[in-house]
């Protein structure tokens, strides 16, 4: 049945004088009557929608889905440019749902605007057991119509600075007068968490610093939280003039749950900002028309059979019915897919045009949006005679490695949190990425086209706006992130949804182990290794000269698939020309130094290979002892290997046992090794050369501990060691 | 040699109008001439010391301690309440250096009022290879004199927001009028990295939201960081106008680096404010005096030993005496032992009377001071038998055990981010810590005396905030957080910097491993546990049932040198009130299930152990395989058992295999198992019981695994199973 008709409440909003990119380009937007009241069963239908939908498995988050109705209607009709029919138009709006949990808001408009995937019938499967489900909790991805998967709160307003980024980079290099073949805008929805959590607060800043004009972030205020009223965690602060202070335009909105006129008008003034982000403020009522409206009961659990009822009464829709979605509602979002299609034509035609008229950049372009490198990146790795043979600390051999590739590349954009002198990221002649006024602001070069990023001391948010970069279309953009090893735990959030999301990025990592010294415990990472080892889908690679430096490069570089670290020394380390391969790297392990009828197989690892190196000297002409080295980068890697291989390279069922060598903890070795040489405390300040022998970290001493497990292998047999991995180092924990 | 005189560059400030606590307290303070004189001596003196101290080893951060000179001086000569001979003074103002790379700033100051381990001496081990240094690369809350350890930025302001909220809660609890015994103010420095780090800006919206009008943070703004000037990726905001939206008062010092009556008054106007912390925007150049002042390179090298020279000559010291401290800079401090003492006694003699006025009160004041419990808790410890022997999810469990003890015991104060109906922490009467004002302002109860903590959705700003919370005073405040297990990756660098500094504190991290459901890959962790099993100095405690929750708590509240993770479902796991035990929590793992001539061991974990249950069923009804169990909550607590405990548990060297099954990362786990039934994808959003199935988490298909296993074991020899781990779940990685 359709709705009977009820009073909608739009009320106009007042738009405070904003810095416009053209005095010409009207915002002025009025609906008429007709259209008013289209609208008015437009919401009532979807808000019901949303509440048969919680209902039906009893769960799920309809609150803020229903009260952020109005803003969908702006936005899916009135704003965004999208193409239903093919989600992944190259030039579309992006939109970007970082209140995830309300994710049936972004799958209703989806339905509504003719997405073909996504059926009554898909809508339906939300918090069902059906495993083929377009719909789950939170969004994802892999899914048509959704750019990033988000959930975890302030990660999506992060991804939709890096989107925001993408564009103005990406135009910046290609746009030309007349053709502005990348050309979109940025719009992304967040809660009250998104600007309670860090790293949405570190991205709001950037966003701000580079003036992106093309992002445009609505705040669903509704004041409510799991906890009840926003004020019991958030009293003191006025979010607006927190916002303007950061350097964002702001545009209130009082009656967010029924004003679409007011917010198409908002978000047209947003577009036509010159210089700044805009935030617009939109006040909303949680879970409005339901009994338990403006109440946390509204944010995380359904209405109950009475309840939706209720709802139903009271927009005027049929209580017994349930997901009745009437033909006028339909017909309302009927426009979408030509119009999507419309557009997408138009932007081919030009893109053509482009292409004839700048063959050289249209060709260029034309890869970028195939997700391909503009150029053979293999043949600008440095070979291995092209790397010093004297001790050269790893974070200068990728530095090496990665800057002659990058430079010539524009697909890579290369930043760092704030560590430039530190981490040997920045290549001859490079761009940053800045916005231009700063050249005259304060005389800080650079421009849009840039392609190094200085983050700031932000790790969290220059991994997650990275995600962004990387998403915006797979391959065009390969960010490359930058800071010592320790602070890839503050990262670690938005690392982690890069490898959920499948989204290539490098992330150079350098000071790891304890060899960095005098900074200390504070700065010496002992167990984050076991986190980014036991990540799914994530490369954690620990090269332990140059040439496994280059190895690490290639490897990152082949798998488009996944997120990479490079984990490299701050200090000096032994070159090891005569040993070490690029192609052993890109298997994970492999043998460095074979030795028949070995005693035993040392496993060295990054930075730690001189020890293990120094170790098995030691043990031959001190012992006797015949020591065979194995190199192990990448433990991902190496499991992806054939059984033969790892048998090659580990020696099952050998009577030598395995030991590994590394100054982190051992966590996850045990899988490889019979025994271990490692940390099990937090490191010390100290010289680096120092630090490493507070530890026990000495050839000597490592000698001295595996000629001990020979000794006690050869009197008990090597079954003895089934299953008790043995801790030689007995320095590795004096303290804690 | 005394330095000669130089003109001073003292300017006064201007200092805007503020609320503060009390019209008659004068906040006016002018120095007289000589005092100025003497200044300028202290300042040259100080900034040649830093140089020198930097030179010494070529390396270190000179150009920050040296900017804050003169802020220095007015903290520790003419601000804070400090006793030199007893660091520990309860009383005493806190000093917290968030930028603790400037560490030598800390360390000179201590030299200079003569707290005695601080000798000259020691200040020279600052980057040396010396082990009993007190002067590490930064501070460490270990050495007298300093309050947390610092270093990962944005860290240090948190925890100065927990310390200044301790005080406002004992205060509110204990002081009675006439009798201040709480009554200290926290100081707080940072440089710029602090509010561009989202904990950082996390922790100052808390603050303004409690009105922590005794909290003072003084910003080093000097313009530079490691990259260049602080523009390059901060241009966008206004921080005086941004901390002023937060909710801040905020002061101006224009001429930070001499102005040190300036900075004066606006400590006194600071220590005055009724009702929000104040944030005194210090503008200082980095390096001041020397070639590279206001220069990135000032930051993080030494001078060169020219460099120092001209330094010297700079300031009217002698450019070849090194290290030199006249008499007249050690009299100017020499009154700060003196008056250290003097606040100590009277403080003493004010708590005695108080003891005497308020027995009952006093008596338990006394006990907190000491850092004991004020009750006892074991008692408290709901026994097996009340516990519901049907089906329960672990959080419920958590809430059954910990709301009695925190109800009643006045150490703990227990929060939440943003998840009170999740998480179950919710005792009887709890009374929230909030300001006051706030009953009024917006109908939310709540006080300073309060112990139930909204942390709203702030993870990371949760963990490094209630770091500070336990760093007041050892033992006094017992801060527990909780959170979804996830999130507890985003609060991982603070729960971290717990860890290094032995605070106790225990997080209740509930919908762990993928029981969760719904919500999907983004809130199941899968690599996280991995993260926190490598850890030094944490407990990761997994219980599988009430009774093992019980013995969770005991494990966590034992260990007051340490925090523990205790993690726990969302769904209902099955109880085994026949096998499970606290007694065997507190040894980290034991015999669940034991059979005679067993044929495989399984190793049950948390929420997974009814499908290790199920699997043993399985195992003896449709194989005839015996099966024992073992439960592992906690590897660190076993690893601490003895080497006969573990053979008994794990029964090393039998022929029956070990399998652990956990719907985890399994890395870690070779430990003590040859197999494993686990996760090598991310999740996936299904209802939890599908979640469990999707991805082969079912005892009889884990009996299919674990059977196959058992005949390859028979057919090829136990030691088949030596040093190659076998991954059994096949589901385990479907997707990724």
């Amino acid at each position: 049945m359709a709705p009977t008709a009820l009073p909608a409440e739009p009320v106009p909003t007042p738009v405070g004088p904003l810095k416009t990119k053209s005095q010409d380009e009207s915002s002025s937007f009025s609906l008429q009557t007709q259209e008013l009241q289209q609208i008015d069963v437009v919401l009532r239908t979807f808000r019901c929608l949303i509440a048969d939908l919680c209902q039906q498995f009893n769960g799920g988050h309809p609150g803020g889905a229903m009260g952020m109705a109005a803003i969908g209607v702006a936005l899916w009709k009135y704003t965004m440019l999208y193409s239903p029919r093919n989600p992944d138009f190259f030039d579309r709006d992006r939109f970007v749902l970082s209140n995830g949990h309300t994710c049936l808001f972004q799958y209703s408009f989806l339905h509504l605007t003719g997405y073909s995937h996504m059926t009554l019938n898909q809508l339906k499967s939300y918090h069902s057991a059906r495993i083929d489900s377009f719909c789950p909790g939170h969004p994802e991805i892999e899914h048509p119509g959704i750019e990033v998967t988000t959930g975890p709160l302030g990660q999506g307003i992060s991804n939709a600075v890096g989107l925001a980024m993408a564009t103005k980079h990406l135009a910046a290099v290609y746009n030309k007068p007349g053709f502005p073949v990348v050309n979109n805008m940025t719009y992304c929805m967040i809660g009250d968490a998104c600007l309670q959590e860090g790293v949405g607060l570190e991205a709001v800043q950037l966003a701000a610093h580079w003036k992106l004009n093309n992002l445009v972030v609505m705040m669903d205020n509704n004041q409510v939280t799991c906890d009840g009223s926003a004020d019991i965690a958030n009293s003191g602060e006025d979010i607006n003039a927190k916002m303007k202070a950061t350097g964002w335009n702001v545009i209130d909105i009082e009656h967010g749950c029924y004003d679409v006129q007011g917010i198409v008008q908002a978000l047209r003034v947003a577009k036509q900002s010159a210089d700044k982000p805009t935030f617009i403020n939109v006040r909303t009522v949680i879970g409005v028309g339901s009994k338990v409206q403006g109440d946390a009961k509204a944010h995380g659990a359904a209405f109950g059979v009475e309840g939706v009822k209720a709802l139903k009464a009271k927009f005027g829709m049929n209580p017994d019915e349930s997901f009745v979605i009437g033909d006028d509602v339909y017909n309302f979002f009927a426009d979408a897919i030509p119009k999507g299609q419309k557009a997408e034509q138009e932007w081919n035609n030009m893109v053509e045009k482009y292409r004839a008229e700048f063959p050289r950049l249209g060709a260029e372009f034309e890869l970028r949006v195939q997700g391909k490198m503009v150029d053979d990146w293999r043949s600008l790795i440095p070979k291995k005679e092209d790397f010093p043979t004297t001790p050269t600390p790893s974070r200068k051999s990728g530095g090496l490695v990665c800057n002659p590739i990058v430079g010539k590349l524009g697909n890579f954009m290369v930043g760092t949190a704030d560590l430039s002198p530190s981490v040997n990221m920045m290549w001859k002649g490079k761009v940053d990425f800045q916005n231009p006024d700063l050249r005259t602001a304060c005389g800080i070069n650079g421009d849009y086209s840039g392609r190094y990023i200085h983050w700031g001391i932000r790790e969290h948010a220059m991994a997650a706006i990275s995600n962004g970069l990387a998403a915006f279309n797979k391959g065009t953009i390969l960010p490359v992130t930058s800071s010592f090893f320790m602070f890839y735990l503050y990262a670690a959030p938005a690392v982690r949804m890069a490898a959920l999301q499948h989204l290539q990025q490098i992330h150079i990592a350098t000071h790891d182990s304890i060899g960095t010294g005098e900074d200390g415990p504070t700065h010496q990472p002992i167990a984050l290794p076991a986190l980014y080892r036991a990540m799914p889908n994530l490369l954690y690679i620990r090269p332990c000269d140059s040439e496994e430096v280059a190895g690490a490069f290639i490897t990152a570089l082949e798998h488009t698939d996944c997120p990479s670290i490079i984990s490299l020394s701050r200090q000096n380390v032994e070159q090891f020309p005569t040993n070490s391969s690029r192609h052993g790297v890109q298997r994970g392990a492999y043998v460095f130094m074979e030795e028949e009828d070995a005693d035993v197989t040392l496993i060295g690892v990054g930075a730690e290979m001189g020890f293990a190196a120094n170790a098995r000297t030691v043990l031959g002409g001190k012992f006797g002892i015949k020591a065979r080295v194995v190199s192990f980068p990448c433990q991902r890697i190496f499991e992806q290997q054939s059984r033969e291989y790892k048998q090659r390279v580990l020696k099952y069922r050998s009577n030598a046992p395995r030991v590994v060598i590394e100054a982190y903890a051992v966590n996850g070795w045990e899988r490889y090794a019979d025994a271990g040489y490692s940390m099990a405390s937090f490191g010390k300040s100290l010289p680096g050369k120092d630090a490493y022998k507070f530890f026990g970290f000495d050839g000597g001493l490592i000698a001295d501990a595996v000629e001990a497990l020979v000794e006690d292998v050869k009197r008990d047999g090597v079954e003895s060691l089934r299953g008790e991995f043995r801790d030689l180092n007995t320095r590795g924990a004096p303290e804690h």
